[in-house]
């Protein structure tokens, strides 16, 4: 059960943008598993990509493919991972780019792969390829909702953002859409995202445009702490919008962009943890005080993937033990249990490595009943800060992963 | 339920050690929570502790004490950790050591105090210490089995383990006890453990024979990745054997005893994860063919911890999907995928980043339905080996967290 995920607003069309759907069957019948993004020629994309070294078979083609040329088609599989597949898994994924690029007749280079799934098996590629042919007569602007359904896998809800802004008194467009919900953590989980824009961005200020944006955003989030094979992120700009193109962060319209882009990326970030594997919180971990950002981003992890804070959460028991255990063991130097400040939501818990004066139980109880619970952690060391976001670890997420196959 | 975990068999008294328990009601009425262990002196110690940032107010007085003076007794509290509990739990722990001190005659720095139970609460002084009163005149040599009771928090069942070698022709015994069911992971977990011999032991020697058998044992077990803020692992040597006094690594019998105390911890220390909170499988994740100790361990530590491996295993499912996507993650250089070959204790798995040829998946399926499972991960690049042991992650750990204010 999702922690206060609303259906997507209205998702607005990108110019040179369309989508598809298709029921390939690829792991179960009668639910679409297949989407297509096709974008205009010219349009420019940057990638990011899941670090785990045994990368899924579509994630080695993708990057290759990007690197070659400009994408003209996104293909998206869910039901199955194409990973730990070897050579085999490998030839199926370029398989299916060749098929989908016959059909539209663009170049196999143009097509970049992506698989969600189960691990392990050989994907149908019969399946697949019908799927695809099914798809590819049916691109719309307007697929947007129906391609952030196709592709989840253990997502309860689908995923998707669109914003508008203006650029030199232009219109321009994001729209974005995303999956994930459990083996989530940073450096790319097990989520897939696609967004695009109609701006004009040049290449390389793209590329780096969706690196600050993902590390603030998909990169902030983890729910297990299990990366997966599969993770990306891609951004399509077709350049479609009257505005002015952008070519450095010098230009009109590029800090209006970042932040719109970063809008969205921490709203499908934040998504995905939201409908996180048997959550019934949705959590931030708020460090200030840290000598450094990398301080910071350890300890927030270190009590984000802490399976006793996660159960206390769980409990909605204000256990700061457990969060205090967590920060002493997170492995930054020069940590002192009598400078550290602990609240849960406003409610002042620990102080100097004790509990505050005036700590009254019930009050932290109250605020760990809430849904959205922030722990704000001040190591009084520094003045950096991070914040990362997750979940808690119930019963449901037992169940969830005790049960599917992913 | 614990996985295969036998009551202790027979446990030598170690001559100069005795030992005493009493019921203090700390936590709850009617269960033994205080044990006192005594030693005679010119017994020799060496102490292992927490590398938690934010230890115990216990942990602090103990390295404190044992720096000053070698110790006469060891005094254990369960229900209560003095964790968090600032100034005034170091004046408690003080306390304590003192009271017992005078009704024993010996210093108060001749006593180590350790805690184990709820972090964050003071300890009740007045109950503590009538229940040191009650101990100090029930001092035993046969009280072993006792004390390992009465150290418990969640632990299902106590654990001891005893052992006798014979060094130039004289016995030689070993026994010792240990804690812990949860917040375990390396670097001395939520455990306590007091081993004691009778063998004659020089001091600095004794200190380096401890730490080595802790890097064999208590420091290669995990059950959820948290380290607390008590752990503690202690070795007393009496002195009392007629074998002659242990110098140095060329003495005769060192190796005799370095073995025999290995032997010890690790059964202790496999003690602790067959009890892990919530287990259903005894897992042992064998890491082969590593460049070196550090990454065989970090890949040990990884799949030990992935949430994911650890449901897969509660399961009985075989997914090893999940297996090869935590060692990709696991952060170690030159990892490379058509290298690693997996097996579920004898069944070959996964080879060249693929499944085997010839596997059957009923085969590992069997293999997984198993209390006893090795995960045996050849990463093909160098000849470094390392065992860890570690449970599954089941329903029941998310109801004993959700539930036990620990």
């Amino acid at each position: 059960m999702a922690v206060n995920l609303n259906p997507p607003g209205p998702l607005h069309p990108v110019r040179g943008v369309r989508l598809a759907t298709a029921r390939a069957g690829i792991r179960k019948q009668g639910r679409a598993d297949v989407a297509l993004i096709e974008c205009s020629p010219g349009t420019v994309a940057a990638a990011v990509f899941t670090n785990n070294v045994f990368c899924a078979a579509p994630v080695l083609v993708a990057r290759e493919h990007l690197c070659a040329r400009r994408p003209r088609f996104l293909l998206v599989n869910s039901g199955n991972a194409n990973a730990g597949t070897g050579a085999g898994g490998l030839r199926d994924a370029h398989a299916s780019c060749e098929r989908l690029a016959a059909l539209a007749q663009v170049s196999p280079e143009e097509v970049l792969p992506f698989s969600t799934g189960v691990i392990g098996e050989r994907l149908p590629l019969d399946r697949l390829e019908a799927g695809v042919e099914d798809a590819v007569s049916g691109l719309g602007r307007d697929n947007w909702l129906n391609a952030a359904r196709a592709i989840m896998t253990t997502d309860t809800m689908p995923k998707a953002a669109s914003l508008q802004v203006e650029i030199s008194g232009e219109l321009v467009t994001l729209t974005g859409i995303a999956k994930g919900a459990g083996m989530i953590r940073p450096d790319m989980a097990t989520m897939l995202a696609f967004i695009a824009t109609d701006a004009a961005v040049e290449e390389t200020l793209l590329r780096e445009m969706l690196r600050e944006a993902v590390d603030r955003s998909f990169n902030r989030i983890t729910v297990d702490g299990d990366t997966s094979t599969n993770d990306a992120c891609v951004l399509l700009a077709s350049g479609q919008s009257a505005a002015g193109r952008i070519e450095s962060p010098e230009s009109e319209g590029f800090e209006v962009l970042q932040s719109a882009l970063e809008k969205i990326c921490i709203q499908l970030a934040q998504s995905i943890v939201r409908d996180g594997e048997g959550a019934t919180k949705f959590v931030a971990i708020e460090v200030t005080g840290a000598a450094n950002s990398e301080d910071a981003l350890k300890v927030a992890y270190t009590v984000a993937h802490s399976p006793l804070v996660k159960t206390a959460l769980f409990a909605a028991d204000p256990n700061w033990g457990r969060i205090l255990a967590a920060v002493g063991r997170s492995g930054i130097a020069n940590l002192e249990q009598d400078r550290l400040e602990l609240r849960i939501n406003d409610v002042l818990v620990a102080s100097g490595g004790a509990l505050a004066d005036g700590y009254i139980e019930d009050q932290a109880s109250r605020e760990m009943q809430r849904d959205e619970i922030i722990l704000a952690i001040d190591l009084g060391m520094g003045h950096a800060i991070e914040t990362v976001w997750t979940t808690d670890l119930s019963h449901e997420y037992v169940s969830i992963n005790a049960d599917y196959r992913s």
